[in-house]
């Protein structure tokens, strides 16, 4: 019988809605990975006595409680000390994590202070999860038959404290092994991909065959469960190749984490540079690309132009295009392509310009988004309506651009 | 004495991790607002027992309780039926609802389904609360001595269900309202502004002072509690001058949202405008600027720089002082933000060149990371050491440039 596991966030910003929970989004989807079941979430505030209380309903019904919050230096941090009370264990000095954050300060040049020095109290007997993402450690620990392990809450510590160090950590408490495969989408509703999908889907028991919508995407994941990984991988190949060759080509990629990952490993087969000319993004393109480590051997850099002044003065977009069709045009996003290429010296030039919002401009409707697509092949421009406020537009307009990209370069952008 | 709340979310999808509990943030924002404490949240699942067993919980905690989800058409949806029964209340037909969503399917040319009709089935005696956003309506009523609203689960519908139909029903049964003001502050720790501020948080009661601890940034929350919303906002005005004059210059400002607005406010002010160069960063700067509604007024553009070549071909670096001092070197930055300004015509240029690993490069630690100002007054280049992974040194490299922008336009950057 599968396991049950509860997540329990603490933290008073959660209840007064500063932030979403989405330490809890990020452990549910792991957990269900791991054939763990989640029957509840509960967030609760830095407060004791209300801890306690959601600690004691929380190990009536769940076999694991997973904590996330509460672990920083203030007085308001108590997690620790709250469940380590709930579960009858002092909380003892770790050495080796005093040492860590004592190291973590002598870096910045700073001294630890006391309050830093309290985070290295960890519940007596438990298993320390390193936290090579902040100061705060995490820990884990068995005790009446229950499984408690405390996460940091910051997102940014909590999800690969999870994926790193919790993950291996239930893994083991489990007898089979789960493989998941991504297949990730562009271009194709959430519906339409449940069209194709939906028979094959429901026949399909080990491996499982889920969809997932992300923003402007659709993800579907593949998982297999059986005694080791190297089976569960074997198993799940067939069932990636079909799902692929029901879909087409609106499959980017298996087990990558987005477009613009696509484009690298495309540009890298193929020994091709890319450049990049931006308006309404705002070097949003620009930003994603080289957030990839590695991504420095094939994308050489861009222009946000996000004034007219510059897109004339620093990319030779003639003033008279932009007067006649509006920025916001397939000629100016075709000059913008084009010429980024040829002056920051690129195999291609992906450019955008759009209207963002919130206000329209030049008697263009918010979402109206041209791109354009430039290499020695010749130089491509389209528009698109897009939907949702400035965030959202901003986003799907670099989605459709890398979208673009990538499609050009499988169309044959050798060199 | 004020009422507390319990937010109850209910749908599966929450605890598989397909989405994050917005709807549980923005109810709770909103409470905040109209000094109704929040102590809990639970989300559960589809399934009616573990409901009643949440409910059970919920009323002998909480005065009132807000459900989102599952009043939609299908089988799974439930919440209606289980809180009825929780309460002892039957369910009767709404013909108004009836009538609502019989129009709703007229208007796209649709026969009213009898699972659609089921949505108008709803607690005896409640109030209805119409749902001009979509086909299912919420209620609320009160049962023993507590308060049920139930509001659909689609963060679209939902926030508007809540803004415009339970925000007014709550109202009536509150007699205070709440006004919190943000101070922003960066470049001290959580524990540093602790450490200043300890003693003042802990002396004030009406209104509140409360630290938060964001990515990177530390936030300080003064809380006050009146009548009404003027006397409310009165008397946070000297607590967050008494907490801005004790914090000094690492407080960016109050009631705004990030360092970028702050940026944009005083160019504003200052009637001068910005250009970036960047090369680790890649066009988060810019991406982040041009986030802001209404930026282009004072933000022109910028040159992501990511290869040596672009800077040298596009920026104008001198070949020679990227071979001497490296690309990572305060000589780089001096030379590309000087430049940017100049070729891209702006008042003030920021650049930013660094090793953002995972690689160290030219021999510099992962983290080293220079930033230059250039404006008419002239340049000055800096370096830091910043820690964490790629994308976190990238962020805090983005967020030390935009406040060395901003003490330069505090030092005196007029035209």
């Amino acid at each position: 019988m599968s396991m049950t596991a509860e997540i329990l966030s603490i933290g008073t910003e959660l209840l007064l809605g500063n932030i979403a929970n989405t330490d809890a989004q990020i452990i549910s989807q792991g957990l269900s990975e791991l054939g763990i079941n989640v029957y509840f979430h509960t967030v609760v505030g830095d407060n004791p006595a209300r801890i306690k209380q959601a600690v004691e309903i929380a190990r009536n019904r769940s076999d694991i409680i997973i904590t996330t919050g509460g672990l920083g230096p203030t007085y308001d941090d108590i997690t620790k000390e709250t469940l380590a009370e709930c579960f009858g264990k002092r909380l003892v000095r770790d050495d080796s994590s005093l040492e860590r954050i004592g190291e973590y300060f002598a870096q910045i040049g700073a001294e630890i202070s006391e309050s830093n020095a309290r985070q290295a109290m960890l519940p007596e007997g438990c298993v320390v999860l390193d936290n090579d993402w902040g100061t705060a450690p995490g820990c884990a620990f068995e005790a009446d038959g229950k499984h408690v392990i405390m996460l940091p809450g910051p997102p940014r510590e909590c999800e690969p404290m999870f994926k790193e160090r919790a993950v291996p950590y239930l893994r083991k408490l489990s007898d089979s092994v789960l493989v998941s495969r991504n297949i990730r989408i562009f271009g194709m509703g959430e519906s339409a991909v449940e069209d194709i999908l939906h028979e094959y889907m429901q026949s399909q028991v080990n491996p499982t065959v889920a969809p997932y919508a992300k923003e402007g995407e659709v993800m579907i994941r593949v998982t297999a469960k059986a005694e080791n990984e190297r089976d569960a991988y074997a198993m799940t190949e067939p069932v990636v190749d079909k799902v692929a060759e029901m879909l087409g080509d609106v499959v980017y990629g298996v087990d990558i984490e987005s477009l613009e990952e696509a484009v690298m490993l495309l540009l890298k087969e193929r020994g091709l540079t890319l450049a990049s000319a931006e308006s309404c993004t705002g070097g949003l393109l620009s930003a994603r690309m080289t957030e990839l480590p590695g991504v420095s051997a094939v994308f050489v850099g861009g222009v946000c132009a996000y004034s007219n002044d510059v897109k004339i003065n620093n990319l030779s977009v003639p003033e008279e295009v932009i007067n006649q069709y509006g920025a916001v045009s397939e000629q100016v996003v075709y000059s913008m392509a084009e010429n980024v290429r040829k002056k920051l010296g690129a195999d291609i030039g992906i450019s955008i310009s759009g209207v963002a919002g919130p206000a329209a401009s030049e008697s263009k409707p918010v979402g109206t988004v041209c791109i354009g697509v430039s290499s020695h092949m010749g130089t491509e421009a389209y528009t698109f309506k897009l939907r949702g406020n400035r965030s959202r537009i901003r986003t799907a307009s670099v989605n459709r651009a890398l979208d673009l990209v990538r499609r050009h370069l499988l169309d044959g952008g050798t060199n």
